[in-house]
């Protein structure tokens, strides 16, 4: 393998969007500009589907400024797609790289998109056509093999940590029953974030379900009502993927819509069916309240964490920096944890696209407590990627006396 | 009216919370400590209903430093509480200050908390109970009168604008059709903010719809269709009480639940209901998605403008210092645009209590536009209200010239 492979760049986007996925672009970007193997820098619009309609642009005329200002917006620049390319789609992807002489492709996304480098860079190999094909990582959902965590999953996992954090106050301010449905079908890791909104004694979230433990709606209604019969209150974080011991999600538990379809995010509808589920046990006279954070987990600007906003940068200089250097024609970048000195520290390494492409990982056992909890265990993991969270006041200001005892309204 | 009235102070937090009600306190508290005449500073835990249980606690205990905490902390750090007094309330609530020597009583609270500070002040009045009774506004909706705008909303509104500048981003990641449900019944203050979102041609909210104007469901089916056949997609905003000609609102036009009740906040059911009515009218391979953010919009902690912060801050001390100062035994305190180094600031002044009792405010005609937008008249107002916004980067990338033409996929 020639240490310095020339030809074209071509980078894509896939998958659910993050706040952090322009950060890995604007770094892949930045760091290609820096070797002299590399000539043009393209862009493929909505990922593989901008290769195969040949929708791509320059990257290069953008200056130092737009690509700080770009690497800070949150979503997919490029635009992004859901699309798991057929054989012949792959067949058409290495023609077109072929056609546009690119020898360099680096496609940010989940393990869908680590799927498709895979199965490309199979292909460019059959055809001896020398490619260098990296995966660059993220997802919200922090379900990724081999990397210890996901670029996109500390600033979703901020927001949720940060929500939580607002709604227990509101929650406090206003007593009742206050659900709060996290993204996150198959992994819970997102939803487990919400303890990190603990902070004082009785803080919620009180309750905490994930799609890795089996939902049992009747031992769901007796903890809310045990939390609730304790403290008056009582705030819950769920997944939207919770489910029964069959597999079965909550929604689908319930009669499917006309179409057969069961919609789990950009929907009220699971929140809305356990408030409803709440109110009917334990009494409508009860203030039970759902929300839904949806798509805000992973596109609130502004709301980051800054750990995670670098490593996603480092991710995608680095995916550069191992092409350019040849040392492998294809991988997937992934971050390991070593010895740092404020206790937290991440480098990145490379790993086979096949450790990464179609398999997921779930929350480990060790980071969940019992049915309705999260480990401490998993705090400690958590807790450095969302980044240092705002301390929250309390007053603690002694009770008055009552005079006039007993004339209480 | 003696200069100084001795005796015990007592505050308490009403309605919905925000996320600088706090600072509303913490200003309330810190003022009052530097005046003789008042003795105690005590909290009434819950509002209302807290001095009616004698359920109050001693503010003088926390230190300057716990008091930027709770400032800086979302929602009420007293409690809050819905509820409008009875007539027999409001005795109840005089005896509990005549038994503490309360002659100092702030409620922080909207229009129904000046309602009943302006009760317990005429009853104080007829019981020859000398007091000074002062209302304290805050709201996210922006609905009191008088004043040019309320403590709590320009916070709210960068959170509006905020989430909808990042699912713009969301949406054009991954097009579809995208609806995003804000608070405000009656008032579109907080929807309006949405339009905040556009920066560039082509940015969402596409669509705004707020409950000052009449909701037609034929015709949001055609706004919307003809937005995404015009761009390929499509983010609205819409207020949680859009309503028919007759006043009732999108889901009282359904079937009521089988409980006669129809629920706004805390529930996913007006997007989702809008989502379903796009699917049937425009097809189901559409990707539609409803959004509903819900109690975030006034609990999440650190989106805050700091303007809304510091206003917050002024209008509690400025109620302290007008029932100080003797100026009247009763007010409210209210914010007035004043000429300004950089185009915005805003004064603290008193308005009598019956002037914000009871009645609301909602948009004014000049800051609607048709049917389904919001006029550059309202930007100007709300722009100082929310503070400077991120500027979110676009790439501008020129497009490659297709290879083997007519070959697309």
């Amino acid at each position: 393998m020639p240490a310095k492979l020339k030809g074209n760049l071509i980078v894509g986007q896939s998958g659910g969007p993050t706040t952090v996925i322009n950060q890995s672009l604007a770094g892949l970007v930045t760091e290609a500009a820096r070797h002299d193997g590399i000539r043009n820098i393209y862009g493929a619009l909505h990922g593989i589907q901008g290769v195969m309609k040949q929708e791509i642009v320059d990257l290069r005329s953008e200056s130092p400024e737009d690509w700080e200002r770009i690497a800070r917006t949150p979503c997919a620049a490029l635009g992004s797609v859901r699309k798991k390319p057929a054989p012949e789609d792959c067949a058409r992807i290495l023609k077109v790289f072929q056609e546009h002489d690119i020898r360099y492709f680096f496609y940010i996304g989940g393990n869908d998109s680590a799927e498709t480098t895979n199965i490309v860079a199979k292909l460019a190999e059959e055809a001896r056509y020398e490619m260098r094909i990296f995966h660059v990582p993220k997802t919200i959902d922090n379900d990724l093999k081999v990397t210890d965590h996901c670029p996109g999953y500390g600033s979703a996992a901020r927001f949720v940590a940060l929500a939580v954090m607002g709604d227990n106050q509101d929650n406090r301010s206003l007593p009742g029953i206050k659900i709060d449905v996290v993204m996150g079908r198959h992994a819970g890791f997102l939803t487990a974030a919400a303890a990190l909104a603990r902070q004082d004694e009785g803080d919620g979230p009180h309750l905490v379900y994930v799609p890795e433990t089996v939902f049992s709606m009747e031992r769901f209604l007796d903890d809310v009502a045990r939390v609730h019969e304790k403290r008056g209150r009582c705030v819950v974080a769920v997944s939207e993927g919770i489910h029964d011991a069959s597999g079965r999600t909550v929604l689908e538990t319930k009669e499917k819509d006309s179409h057969g379809n069961v919609q789990l995010s950009g929907t009220g509808a699971l929140g809305d069916f356990l408030a409803e589920a709440i109110r009917e046990k334990l009494g409508r006279k009860l203030r039970v309240r759902a929300d839904t954070f949806g798509y805000l987990q992973r596109s609130f600007p502004g709301v980051v964490s800054e750990i995670d906003a670098r490593e996603a940068r480092a991710c995608g200089e680095a995916a550069v920096r191992h092409a350019c250097a040849g040392d492998a024609p294809s991988g997937s970048v992934a971050l390991k944890r070593v010895e740092g000195k404020n206790g937290y520290k991440c480098e990145t390494f490379l790993t086979p696209l096949p450790t990464v492409a179609k398999e997921t990982k779930s929350l480990d056992a060790r980071f969940i407590k019992g049915t309705n909890d999260i480990s401490d265990a998993f705090l400690e993991y958590a807790r450095p990627l969302v980044g240092e969270l705002p301390r929250m006041g309390r007053l603690r200001g002694a009770r008055i006396q009552a005079r006039n005892p007993g004339a209480g309204a």
